[in-house]
This record gives C-alpha cells, structure tokens and sequence, in this order.
C-alpha cells in the first residue's frame, strides 16, 4: 500500500476500506507515513468527508493505535460522558453521583486541559484533600463500592489521535465532523465506555456555532457508537449564554453541591436530568429514557444523590464537609468585585464565550499548559437571559486573588445585554438517537 | 502572519494577496514554514483553485525565490518555447534553428530528465563531439553569432518550485491547474524568457488526457504570461499518437535533420511551423502569424535553417558532417529488429505512451536518475494512425543495444491497432492567445 494512492482515493471522493485506513493510522502512528501526507489527507477529508463505514473503521484504527482501559472488573454497563464543552458547564460534578445513586457504576477518567475553567479533576481539587491518584485497583473498587470514582487519565490511550489533532491544529483541518467525531469517540471507546452518552453543544460559547452543525456532528458520532457496538445516544444543548450561574474551579463545585440539594439554577439541572436520564437509561435503569428520569429525580429530592457524592469525596480523600460548609470549606478570592447594571430592562443576550474568556483572565482557566489556576476565581453570574434588571443592580460578582482591573469589569458589561425584552433560550434543541 | 491563517483562506475560497503569497513561498523555501502546512495548503488550491491574481503572484513568488538568468547581453527578443511532454518530441531540435534563421535569438537552456527519451541534451550529445557546457560568455556570444545556442541548466533557479514539486509529488497534489501552470512559467521567467510559446500536448501519450485540460492549463498559463509582462502563446497539440516517426535520442536527431532538409514527417513538420509562427511573430518577424510562417517555410526550403543547424552542431564541438552523413556519424544499436504487422487494414490507433515506456524500456530514457541512456535505442515508426499495412509488412524498427526480447515486440503490436478503417486525427486542437 502507498499513502498516496489512498490520499488520491479521498481526493476523489472513493471509500477508503477498513484495510487501509488500518494501515495508514498504524502507519502515522509509527512515523512510517509522514506529517505532510497526512496533513494533504486530513485536507481532503475536509473537502469530500467520510463514508459511514469510513467513520466507523478510522474510530476503531485509533482506538487500536494504543493502550484500551479493561473495565470488566467493573459491575454493570459503564456509561461515559461526553460534553463538546462550553462556558460554566458543571455537568459532571453533577451527574456522576446523581446516575451513580440509581445503580448505574460512573467510571470517571478526566483530565485537566486548557480553557475557560479547569477540567473536572481540576474543579473536584477546590475541595481540599481531594485526590485523583488511584490505582486502577483502587479505582476499581471505588467504583464498584460507591458506583463513582474519577480517576486523572494515564496510559497511552489513543496516540493516533493525539498526532493528528496536534497536525489539524496547525493545518486548518480542525473543522470536520468525521474528523472531530472520530477523535472524540475513539477516546470514549479507548477508555473502556461500553454506552455513550454526548452532550453536544451549539452556540456562541460552543465550538459549532449553529444548531445544523451540532445536528451533523452528533448524528455522527451516535452512528459510529451504534456501528462499534456502543450504545449511544446524544443531546444538543444550548450554549449560547453560559450553563448555570458559575463559571470557576470552586464556584462550579458549589454550585453542583447547591444542584444535588435540589436548589440549583434551572438549566444545569434540566441538562443534567436529561443527560443523566440517558445515562440511567443506557446502564438498564427503566424501560424508557421518562422512567429513568423519574428515578433521578426522585434521587435528587429525597438526598440520595447528594449522599452519594458525600461518599465519593470521602472516599478520594477530600474534605466532604464541603456539603454542609460550603463556604468554608472552598477556598476563598481575596478580592470581589460587583458589576453593575448601566441600566434597567431584561438580559437579552449573554456573550457565553467572552464571559468564558473573562473567567479564564480572572485565573479560572490555563492560557499554556504551564499556567496555574486559582481555584477561587471566576465569574458569578446573578442574572440570565430573560431576567429583569434595575439599573445600579448586580448582573455578576467576580472573584480572583489578582488585582480586578476595571477594563473586566467592563467586558462583562459588554457582554450581558440589556434590552426592552428577550427571546426565551431553549436549552435542549433536540434529542439524536439511533436511527433504526 | 501565520501560515493556517493562510491555509484557511484558501480553505474557504478566499483570495490570497500577493503579500501573502509572497511570505508563504519566502517561508517555504526558507524552511521556517514546515512541508505539513504546504501540502495541506496544497490541497486546498487541489479543490479550491486560484484567482487570475494568485496565480501570477504565485509565479512572480516562485521566480523571487532563486537566481534569475539576465539575458540582456543578447540582441533582440528571447523567445523560449516549452512543451508539457510527449512521445517522440523532436520539435525542439528542429525549432532551434528554424526560428534562429529568421533572425530570433534561441537561447536554449535545457534538461536532461526522466522520461521515455532524454532530454535535448541527452539527443544532441548523440552527435558525436557535441556538447553544453559553456560559460555564460560563451553561450551570450553563441547566440549573438549564430542566433542559437543550447547549454546545461546551471544555477539555483526556481528553488521554491524544486521543493513544492517533490512535495507535490507524494500529497498527491501534481494535476491542480494553478499549481503547474505556476511551476512552468516561473521557470521559464527564471530563465530570461521575453516572451514565451507553450506547446501543450493532450491525449494518451501526454499528461493531459483531454483537450479540454490541456485548453485549461494553456489559458491559465498564457494569461499569467501576459500578465507578468511576457508575451505569451500556447499550442494545444495532439499527443495521442507519437509525433514524428522517430522516438529515441540517435533516432530523433535524424529525423530533425530530415525535418530541417523539407523531408520530415507531416505532423512534426506542421507542428514546428506553428510553433515556430508564434516565436518568430512574438520575435518581431512579421506582422501576422501568417508572414512568420512563410519566412520560416521560405528557411526550411532553401537550406537556410539547415544552414544554421550545421553551424549550431559545430559551434558547440559536434561533427557536422552528421548533416551529410547522419547514419554513419550517429551511433548505430547492434540489435534491431522488425515488428510485422500480424494482418491487413488501417491503422487506427497508436498508444502514445505504450510506444514511449516501449523505447524506454528499450533504453532511450531514464527510468531513475541513475539509468544510462543508449543513445542508438528506439523505436522508428512505419506507419502512422491512417496509412494502410498488409499482413507481414514492417510496422516499426526496434533499436537496442540490449537483447530485445519477443515481448517489447509483442507490445507494439498490441498498442499499434489495424482496423478497418481509421478516424483522421486532428494535429492542432486550438491556439491560445491573449485574451483581449
């Protein structure tokens, strides 16, 4: 086999088999093919795309191109999430032990990365003591025990796939849904995910900007799932203003705490009933994705939920006082500051990405992989989209350990608009399931 | 500037500015702009093409990247002429001095290559004696003397071409229209060229299969000509049989000097007399193509451009009397066999390129850059597409010093078809002028 007769393949616009994709990400991933032509293929998949088998079977050479986490150990159907990611998105923090508490083992593996906030490991490290350091023994048992666990990722977990988004980052091919669907999926089966569930997000905040793209990259990538034999299902979900109030490491964690007691902002805990419904769903809770939803609910009300992340904090270590003494317990930003509203009327649009940015200038997020993030920092937001405002009343209290300049101050006032009225957000655009 | 901001643009079909082609081919030649993003760029031209603009910036960037040859020392308009390739090519021995006779300076530079048959080079040195390599005085002065001269490319010309080409090569990214109507015209830009003739082949045996490719590539190229300030035209020649007779280095340069005697094959004779129109009339001969040609049919009939070849062959070392005694003076292959025709009837086609890889093979042109060329092999056509042959007459002499095997003779019989009747095959397809 030669790379470029498959690069000429693609270029016009035939099916590539599962031999040669084999061959060709083996071949990337040993250094056989070189950079330059897989730059000119990934160019060419933006251009013609990929089949549904071509998909499926660039998923399953990834997968194959390194280490693939055993599970098996672990009782019941392991259902992962995924979110596309977005401003503020407290998700995880919420549903790992709201589906864990109906039965359904979470077997977390998350990472740090860069962006707006941290990621999951870095949000659960606001609670002190907290730790992501297990063995897959430990991990393991913790799973099977209290039915959560989150680990820090390890091993050599699709290597193909890091060589080639570290190429499409710099030649301009980021933007293409086989590509992206792939990249994606083949992490979630790599890491031992028997169900999927996606939470694919759109809007200003999210990286596909409209509702048709997100349609096409979840269809995508419930396909592929489908087509591997993992159970998958997805959600598109709004992300044009930010998820929930807080956006920051410990302010999302007390936010969660506030979801799990039942009292949390009405968007978070509609997306994490509906996500997690999905996932109960998949892991065999109920015979329909309303049964299952009932079961978290209830879950949610009866405090069952909030037990089980108690436990889970405990049982990693961390300070699970936090539940009662929120305050307390999470660290502290040295300085606060108000925004104030330059005039009366309703929120009629929040900007979820510059609000995102502000929240990551404030020490919420890493800018390189070496940055530190300040665990206290981040934005409050005490208004969304649809809510009346008086002028001289707070929209958001910013929080960080650096000097808060007035030019952020500012930025969130750009970015919260305020008009005579507002068009109502939906939240879920649409559920994409199976096709049978 | 960034380079993915480039290839973006490209991407999604915007025009490139010169300021941007220029950075990007400097960057590339330099080396600080990595071959990954050049071939993803590559590909995005591959599906995108190029603006009219982009596509003379993107010549006059590629001519910027080397050393540029100064013709001015030599009298009069430098016309240079080149072909996108065929099977038994000899027009260039011929055109050299025809054109030289009426007075336009010929100042060849010329290649060796890979390819069914040498370069011009690699057929003149089949005259014994003759060689290229002189100093850039001697060649000036040459042609100054005798309107003609052919030396050895020398120098570090078009750089950024050599290196786009190899890249192009393996990204599977050769047949984008822009990319090589760029590479040829900043290479004869390079060279010195003041106006240009181009020769475009199309059918079996050339790189362009259709007339409607070969008319594409012909109107990009005239058109960037004209727009950098060289007078340009192109020819859009039939390539789907060979042209002449004659195919091999020994073997062509005979046929030339039949050609320049009035005595040469129908097409080559055409052909040359057309692209020999356009170089004299683009030299300052004439008022119209028409007058050039008959000055050029004028040379061919009464010896003057004979005249000049000899002269020509001399100056550069070569044994002239080849003029008088071509086949005691060229090189003689000890093996030569006949192929028979195995029945009656007309030929209807010739496989250009079966008949070309066949003197190859023979031993008329590299296949690597390492082959040694026997001057004597080839093979010398009989007939042509329309003429009549009877069963067991000679359809082509085969010349090698090599064994040649029953096979190489199977292989011309199975590409030179007798049928019953035969469709004419038209010569000339089209001549691109500028556009007014």
């Amino acid at each position: 086999m030669r790379m470029i007769d498959l690069i000429e393949k693609k270029q016009h616009n035939k099916e590539l088999t599962k031999q040669e994709i084999d061959w060709m990400i083996k071949g990337y991933t040993e250094e056989s093919i070189p950079e330059y032509q897989m730059s000119a293929m990934a160019m060419a998949i933006y251009f013609n795309g990929m089949t549904k088998d071509e998909r499926s079977n660039l998923t399953m050479a990834i997968v194959a191109s390194g280490e693939q986490i055993d599970l098996s150990e672990i009782a019941g159907v392991k259902v992962d999430k995924h979110s596309t990611g977005g401003v503020g998105d407290t998700t995880t923090l919420v549903l790992a032990p709201l589906v864990a508490s109906v039965g359904v083992p979470v077997a977390k593996m998350s990472g740090r990365g860069l962006g707006h906030t941290g990621g999951t490991i870095d949000k659960l490290e606001a609670i002190p003591g907290f730790h992501v350091e297990l063995s897959k023994e430990e991990f393991i048992k913790l799973v099977n025990k209290n039915k959560v666990a989150v680990v820090g990722q390890s091993g050599n977990l699709t290597p193909a796939d890091k060589k080639l988004y570290a190429l499409r980052d710099v030649t301009s091919t980021v933007e293409s849904i086989p590509l992206i669907a792939s990249s994606i999926m083949s992490k979630k089966i790599a890491s031992g995910a028997d169900a999927i569930v996606l939470d694919v997000k759109t809007g200003a905040g999210a990286f596909m900007k409209s509702v048709e793209q997100a349609k096409e990259l979840a269809e995508a990538m419930v396909e592929i799932g489908n087509s591997v034999g993992r159970q998958t299902m997805a959600v598109i979900s709004d992300m044009s203003q930010p998820l929930g109030n807080a956006i920051g490491n410990g302010l999302e964690v007390k936010e969660a705490i506030e979801t799990l007691k039942g009292n949390g902002p009405e968007d978070l805990t509609e997306l994490c009933l509906v996500l997690g419904s999905q996932m109960a769903y998949l892991g065999g809770v109920g015979n329909s994705l309303e049964e299952a939803r009932a079961k978290l609910e209830e879950n949610l009300h009866n405090g069952k939920a909030l037990e089980i992340f108690k436990l889970f904090v405990q049982s990693q270590g961390g300070d699970s006082t936090v539940v009662e003494n929120t305050d307390e317990v999470l660290p502290k930003a040295t300085n606060k500051v108000e925004v104030q509203a330059e005039k009366s009327g309703v929120i009629s649009t929040i900007v979820a990405d510059q609000i995102g940015l502000t929240a990551m200038k404030l020490g919420a997020g890493r800018e390189t992989k070496d940055s530190r993030i300040d665990l206290a920092a981040g934005v409050y937001l005490h208004k969304k989209v649809g809510d009346s405002v008086t002028a001289g009343e707070s929209l958001a209290t910013l929080y960080s350990n650096k000097q808060i300049d007035d030019t952020v101050k500012e930025t969130i006032q750009a970015n919260m608009h305020i008009a005579d009225k507002a068009e109502p957000l939906k939240l879920i655009h649409e559920i994409i399931q199976r096709k049978n």
